[in-house]
């Protein structure tokens, strides 16, 4: 067997243990009972544990100076593979196990300081948090050739640096500041058009929500959904578990994240088999994966074409009189709000810009931990107008920092930017995508998006997919396009 | 670290692997959708294949020899740790392979013989496995010192041997020659008293199987009642999965199901924590985790006592006159019939008792597969009077040969003779248990199985337990003595 033969059996096995690992992780949040919980965090450690102990074995280091390929999906792959090994090995074994504590240790004082907003609290786990992460982020620099913040940042996207994304949130921070008080304007002018009244029966919420996914080419004869506190897509390819929390006061909220999650499920579904299990096989980052939930989400079945086919439908699943314009009121409004999570699409990426921001302080030492409550709220206040109440509101109410992650922000508004530009490639390339809509039918966006994005898989990185498919690197032109069409018309 | 700690520490990774591999066995039955079934046999023939891998290694043969134990739990221990690690590497690798590729082809072709009820279709495939059986079980009975056929049942259940199950399955014979006759022109002279037609509503069966269960004292903090089509217990001590079927015409199946695996399922909660992923700290076999089964389901459940309880309880719920009469007409019957799976308490033993006989004749070549057919239908024959009128329902029924597994089959009348035993030995410790059982409450029955039995894992086989908690080794007059007084009285 060939050296890259070998590494290929490798990293199938190591990508085995990751699938287990994924479905008991589906299962700890959709199906566990409460006193599975320290039996199943010893399994996902052992797993975890063998899956990196294999990652780093040094007669992986062997082989990958021994492989060789030809050009094409084979030489990406083995790229990918000596960029996952140097990636595993590359921190010395005492500074992993001491970020890994110091983030636990930090996750669980956040808990209580954000119940009570007391940034305190957690100031100096936080501080250690930071300076391990920074730590780390320098020798994955070196070792990789990029800053300590694209170090980080491209574990989780690779193909686009931290300062072409700043160039390109600067931008559209001064498109936000005139676009949302124009946006607002309209808004305060225009009728309000209210959803009837609950309740929304839960099943019948869930079984409109399977039909849409379905509708939307989700597959599930290979997937499932189920319910969780807080909604994921998870699973394997060929087996996509997602999730989603009812309120039967509101059924909206229940179906945009199905819908959502749809989105990431055909992501995976329409992966290349023929490289399941190899790096190369995987999907090309988690910006990409964003945008490809909010193309679904966001593009596709908030527009007016869509809502035209939904209204009708939802109408007679609740036995409610459900308008397009109800919906629109509901599902396509701006609002300055204090959380992220909450927010719409126009403001989002305004939350977002703050953290890039601030993370990249930290991380450099520019900003301390003490004064982040300060530069959090001030830049809030810069670039949304509103100061948080409190840190509970601000600074606190993220886990991602105290969880030891930085650099993962910025994906969720590259996402969103992809999105709207990648829309707008799909519409050149298919005249009738509205008509398609307005039946409810996504299957002519999906097919093209699994042509150019899906099945291509971490093949290339962020910007050279969109290339290829759009015929230029990440635009914020089409995202500013699209929420002046959706929004300031 | 000592030799014996760092056999500890592999012991557990290896426990916490299979437990691993038992969450997603559970997920591929009650969860998984179709399409995930072939990534899933890949995940768990990883996860298997690491378990296997770690428990051959050399390193841990050098430590075993190496290794000292106080006398105790420890030594015992030491002891299955041994015996794991011999019984992993005594077959060579080229024969382990060819039994699991026969196995798997025989199973197979099985699926459609059994369909058609053809066995010729799988004779020669199944002479290929007894024959590759046959060849392990002699360098197995080598290694550790037994006959071939012991050393395969012992595999299941360890502390009791195949010549004492044959003295008692002997004297069984003759038990059921006289009393399956009287119980049944009792049977026939007594009024029928059927239950009222259904539908029994599949929801309100699975919240009153619920109830029983956590009557009966099944955590369900650490356990979750599932949907699956052959009905088992899985998953883990502190996280178990129990499955059922449900028929809309007739509750008391799913009902009594579910109480069956809550047997099974209460032996692995009150298993010993402080030894949990040790060898010791395991059930002690097969043969005893169907006496847990079976004292539940049969030797509580079924009893007078138990039934008056149920009866109102099962009219309320499913507000249908359900009485006493009726529960025993349809839950105490006996019957000669063909299916094992579907067979009365009492005439269970002699389906058992065939399979045994035939096994050990395939095993030692006394009996030739092409003669398995009609060595069966004499036998059954001669075993319950009536013969089998194809081989779908006579040799072909059960998986269990045709998957390669040989020496299981005595585990279910072990089990079923067990609980009588400790029944009637709980009973005399217990005087009020008939008192308990009529207000639907266990928990005195289980307090004293878990002492007797639970707590003590695997620290002693199958007699030593029996000798341990009723003062004598398995003696089948207690579940003759059962049998008498539920159906010749």
């Amino acid at each position: 067997m060939s050296a890259y033969e070998a590494l290929k059996e490798s990293f199938h096995r190591i990508a085995c243990l990751d699938e287990a690992g994924a479905m008991l992780s589906w299962d700890a949040s959709a199906m566990m009972p409460e006193g599975g919980a320290d039996a199943r965090g010893e399994q996902m450690a052992v797993l975890a544990g063998l899956s990196h102990e294999f990652l780093c074995a040094p007669e992986m280091g062997e082989k990958l100076t021994q492989a060789h390929t030809e050009a094409g999906w084979d030489s990406e792959n083995l790229t990918l593979m000596k960029e996952a090994h140097l990636r595993a090995t590359a921190l010395p074994r005492d500074l992993v196990e001491a970020q890994v504590r110091a983030a636990r240790a930090c996750e669980t004082i956040w808990r209580a300081a954000r119940r009570n907003s007391d940034f305190d609290a957690v100031r100096d786990v936080l501080a250690e948090v930071v300076r391990l992460t920074r730590e780390g982020a320098e020798i994955l620099g070196q070792a990789l050739g990029l800053s300590p913040y694209d170090a980080l940042m491209s574990q989780y996207q690779r193909g686009i640096s931290a300062a072409e994304a700043s160039a390109i949130f600067a931008r559209y921070e001064a498109f936000l500041c005139e676009a949302l008080p124009q946006a607002e304007a309209l808004q305060t002018g225009r009728k309000q058009v209210a959803l009837p009244p609950g309740p929304y029966p839960e099943a019948v919420q869930a079984e409109l929500a399977r039909a849409l996914a379905a509708g939307a080419g989700l597959n599930f004869n290979a997937a499932r959904l189920d319910i969780s506190t807080h909604p994921f897509c998870g699973g394997t390819p060929t087996d996509i578990r997602i999730t989603t929390r009812y309120d039967e006061a509101d059924f909206c909220a229940a179906l945009m994240g199905v819908l959502h999650e749809t989105g990431h499920a055909l992501y995976e579904q329409n992966l290349p088999a023929a490289w399941r299990r190899q790096p190369v096989g995987a999907a090309a980052g988690m910006a990409m994966h964003e945008s490809q939930s909010l193309i679904v989400e966001m593009q596709a079945v908030r527009s007016d074409a869509y809502l035209s086919y939904l209204a009708p439908l939802a109408s007679s699943s609740f036995g409610k009189e459900i308008t397009p314009a109800a919906l629109k009121h509901r599902l396509r409004r701006v609002e300055r709000s204090f959380i992220r999570v909450e927010a719409d699409e126009m403001t989002y990426p305004a939350h977002v810009l703050l953290r890039f921001r601030l993370e990249q302080a930290l991380l450099s030492g520019g900003l301390a931990v003490a004064d982040l409550p300060g530069a959090w709220n001030e830049g809030f206040k810069s670039l949304l107008g509103i100061t948080p109440p409190d840190d509970a509101r601000g600074c606190l109410q993220d886990i991602h920092w105290f969880d030891g992650a930085i650099g993962y922000f910025p994906s969720y508004t590259l996402g969103a930017m992809a999105a709207a530009q990648l829309m707008e490639a799909a519409r050149k390339a298919l005249p009738d995508l509205d008509g398609a809509l307005a039946q409810g039918d996504l299957s002519p966006l999906i097919t093209w998006l699994s042509a150019h994005v899906h099945e291509r898989g971490a093949s290339a990185g962020f910007n050279e997919i969109l290339r290829a498919a759009t015929g230029e690197a990440l635009n914020p032109a089409y995202f500013e396009a699209h929420l002046t069409a959706r929004y300031l018309s």
